[in-house]
């Protein structure tokens, strides 16, 4: 049931997703916890029910919702039917979970919402990486993301057959417009980004036009930002590149263009939307 | 300036809106901080650059970008030209930033990414609120929310115009079909939650049929969820009613069939993507 | 054993308890651990204990008691042999424990405090909720709480029978005489009130004279709180209400004079004191 | 108008006082605000009040209300008229508050909760201190407070003119029965301790008898806690001691029998509930 | 195969070390988790690795690593051949970890750096304490320390046989020069110690000269910190004292002088560098 | 005053190092504060001070201890008078603090803690890197670092003039023995890598010997760690690699034996103990 051209992404550990699931449920529990719930379900009642898919799409986050879940109650019962990365149909169970019916219903919204969210972008990841993939072109993330969500949903992003870009400001160098008008010229940027990190640490430099990409091919940089070029320029920069440094092509790419970007060739395609945009994937609880 | 049907909202106060820009800023920081701006800016350089609207919508979220410059340098200077809630066209001026350039050019994604998402939750909501506020009717939002953001999601309800509903477990009673099911009866489950709530807690039940409806409605609930009707039941189900109680509409209600509940005279329709699927609202920073 | 009157509340789930029995274990073991028991008491020591009451009440906390003894040996057996909302004598063997000495009188004292406190506000509560259980009243209790402890202490006066009133500033609206002196009247605010606040907050207005009544009667409030009134005035004030709005009465009431004020028929009777200045139950640990 | 008998005590630092304030007043303020402020009160209302005394006692906490205003509204001006161990009257004055009527309804009532608990806990430890001061005896706290405050507690009680006992069970040694019991002898006991704790550690031993006290003499320890002994053994308790050690008596000990237990010579009296089950004093906020 | 002088210090609970070690260990994995080991081990791969010593020392920490590989994952098998106190020789096999290969590599560098640390904390106390026990004289620990490590440090200390110094500001007074001079004298600062502290806090006072010590021994305070004194000069300090109060030498001491200092016959030996200092023990996994 | 070959590096932003101090002030004023100090200093006292080095060195941690003052006293003056990176000699002024008796005589340890072993470590950097310098060889550090503590060692080698290798095992792909064991191959290794990491990932693989070297250099990584060889093999290999990839030599290796291995043209030198083993540089406040 995996998805072709979607790898098994190992998973987050326990002890990173933890404190974020437990935050979630502080925040959804609030000062009371579930009144409706602990009003009208009795304590020993014990159900059983299923997570189901209602729409195509690629399922993230599932630890996330066994950790929701046995939160509540260490004693449930969590199923996985499915696991990360794995192909949604409508209808495609992905867990079963039995056990207190207070429980279940109590965290259900919170497991829920972390894996709508993240197979969503998975999902909107899946679908532009699977129309590229034929050019050899990846997706890759931008750092638009939800504040206090980037590990889950730069997560989600592999899962969805897509790769990551930087994770923070520390762990590479993005040199763009203004860092090279501060420093007055692309080659005093990338020589003091240079001075500055250390030897396992990417440079990539930001050009919008042909000239400044020969400038910086000079510089030996790792990756080249190939920015809201049209397709014949970024064509050509592909060329001139000539595998010199990685290519990454960003600006505002649609579902819709990123085949005709990709067809350049370049390595990547970033796509902001996937993250600060993505809608939901519709996941349920049935009985 | 002010958008008519668009309320000034009340801003959250910084002793709940600081710890989750530190903890954003955090995130994006990491273990070194900005590796391109700190190896290429000197600390001495100032500038001068200002947040700009690059499409239509409503601003939310301005004080979380105040505080994620603030935070990087206090004596940076953040004045703003628009408050939350106004209205944005493309090329809108929202504040003028001007101090080191260093901490303008950390924080800048911190803050457009709290802008960006709350002006876009803002905007959802303020494009539907508008089509529906000729009937009297007003958007109103779900616990479908990003995990760790409903305090900010709900407040971006707000400034688009929207209502709030519950902002956890704990504030309200929503009685669900699978509450009555495991109560024996909506009686019984009003009955329960009645005995254990408190004085000035509101209690809403989901009603799929006229004939749970009916039932309902003797019990004097403080609100109705009328879920997945069609539009011809959604009428009769308002005309039953009929003032004893608020009425709310719900069921994959999209900005196209929104208009059509709202005829049927419901009070509020419930709309889950303008928290859990809205578009990022295009915001950046120009020279 | 159930106490007549006293409801088995709901627990608060693990998830919210287990952060505040870690903190206060951390209060109290400080940097060292418990110097006392770590240097005499041998590691393998094995003992059983009892937690015992000692004198009247009602039991409230107990799940904060087993939580403090786990944290420090998750292999200690911790056997209930009452709930929260049981009823107290002097002697009564409240729980077994059993398993690792040092563990046992490093997380008693702790235990204690949780226990001791919680119970003793459930206890105060109970003792007032009896009295006026007769004529339909309840207690209710107020925003005058221990920092940091208010979630344990509503949850203790429910365990004692009473009932909550507002968790927090953010879950219903109280409109005190502050506020309509700035408003201008208690009409504006109102208006103002309900034109912010979503459909399941409730609105309760505080009213000192039967005018102010009279004036906030006809804005269908959903309730009303009734400051300081004699028992005279009290008994026009409920009069007047007639059942249209739920009724509060406020204002210094000691268990010597609620039932005086119950009897004047209002629903809810608040009292601060049962969570600001609650009396210790005394609880302690017999061999 | 410093009260004779109860110290100025130095107050606690704001990097400790800050966070626990920050904490009450998320914990007041929840996901949404103040609702009833936000909605009534404009953000422009400037307003002057009072922090006033209403019954008799010893302020403590002014810090704290200090913090609670200002984390609302920094440019909030708050002049102190009298300082932590001061004594109060009925319409003593404490502070005048002026700026945003908004941050001082919304801060108040945490601002109030603190004030009025620690106020509560200094002036309960003052009324014993007082009576007992002729005789040379102390008053101090055990480590009975309110989980999360117990450094703000002991704080309360210096205020109040008393003394700290530990703070934990890290900062000294408190042998009990249980631990002779386990131990096989008082000797054994101390040796072991001794043998651990550095040398800037008090050791205090609990004894029941004359018997128990005349072993415990032989070991040189700092303090004895003298539990539970009627007045005439007790009074013969502290003359064999003759100050070879530091005298506590425990057990039970209220306002009636502090002074009789004091004529006994014993150097300090330990009192639990003026942590645990102090009265709040009554302070509030007059226009 | 405890060493001879090197006490089995009870351990600090889990309730105190997990949370140091979860901190630590997500200081480690960042926003992405091991890279490294994620891409190249299989999830299923299973394996067995030993602890072992690769030098001369005496183990501190165990609990720390059995912490830190299960917090990976907890059904990891960690067969603890040692206990900290233990001596270790190269070779020495501390304990033996089996499950899965993935967690393992994750967990060994934060769990080394613990164990390295700690252990070598541990060493370094034990190599002084052993040279100076002959004369009865003990190493203890100062303020000197790690931020954030202090009661690991401390207890290091402890398994090494060392004794504790005061842990923090508030557990012991301290009173130096500074101090001194602002009181007025030595005395003056003594007694206004003596009225601010509780009665199990004990004062020791640092002294640089012979009148110095003379005064303070009128003083009757728990201990003498001599600083910086020669040889003559301490062991004329220590007939002086003459057991009046506990003695502890302080003045950059290094392996080397101690012995010399221990023969003035001193009860104390304070050594800042086993805490701020220490080298690393050389600990290591082995297939 | 700049020492050549020591970089002026950007500092942390307080956003990163306040956490961390206020960690440490609370570690070390407990639930007390300063006893001492409260007791004896005047809450009026002013005075001056100097923080004066004592010996050779590098500066490292200034930010820290001038946060840390102002938390105690934000009115407080530090006038620092060098900077982070300058050269230390005994004597020289760092930094003059007036202000608040109180405030200084409480802070000063924990600044000095943080400002003496960064210190440590920045000058345990400088002095291996100024030996090696002349080669065209730097240091660089590793993980082995103490818990809590890698940011800021890893800031203090950038001081020292050293250069960072991965801040945690997310930020890049270091392939050792075990990974090669458990992949079946270096090619197999590397490969898994590249499918896995984002583009902007640096690989690099750790090599024994000659034979294992010539494979990795047919697979284009970033940098070869060139671990435990002897001068004559070390220098083979660089000459082997020939600038195809950058090179680092590990293996415990000592100030002694630096600047031979430096002599064999690896870029960067490995060095553990900067971090794990670093001697504290001595510090102090001077009136």
């Amino acid at each position: 049931m995996t998805v072709p051209g979607v790898n098994r992404v190992p998973p987050l550990p326990d002890v990173i997703l933890e404190p974020l699931v437990r935050a979630a449920l502080q925040e959804d529990l609030g000062r009371a916890g579930d009144l409706t719930t602990d009003a009208i379900v009795s304590p020993e009642a014990r159900t059983r029910t299923r997570l189901v898919a209602r729409e195509h799409g690629v399922l993230a986050g599932l630890d996330l919702a066994r950790i929701a879940f046995r939160l509540l109650d260490p004693s449930l019962r969590f199923e996985a039917r499915l696991q990360d990365g794995d192909d949604l149909a409508p209808g495609a169970e992905i867990a079963v979970i039995s056990g207190s019916a207070r429980a279940m219903l109590t965290a259900e919204r919170c497991a829920l919402n972390f894996l709508g969210h993240l197979s969503g972008v998975a999902s909107a990841t899946a679908s532009i990486g699977r129309a590229i993939a034929p050019y050899g072109t990846k997706v890759t993330c931008t750092r638009k993301t939800m504040p206090g969500m980037r590990a889950l949903q730069k997560y989600a992003v592999r899962v969805g057959g897509g790769s990551n870009h930087r994770f923070g400001l520390d762990d590479a160098v993005l040199i763009k417009d203004n860092h090279i008008a501060v420093a007055g010229g692309v080659r005093a940027a990338v020589e003091a980004a240079r001075a500055y990190i250390g030897h396992l640490v990417c440079i990539e430099v930001e050009v919008d036009t042909l000239e400044q990409l020969d400038e910086v091919l000079e510089l030996g940089v790792d990756s080249i930002l190939l920015d809201n070029m049209d397709t014949d320029t970024l064509k050509q920069a592909v060329d001139r590149v000539a595998g010199r440094a990685k290519t990454e092509a960003s600006g505002r790419i649609t579902p819709e263009t990123a085949v005709q970007i990709a067809r350049c060739g370049v390595d990547r395609i970033a796509v902001g939307w996937i993250t600060h945009s993505a809608r939901v994937l519709d996941i349920g609880l049935d009985a």
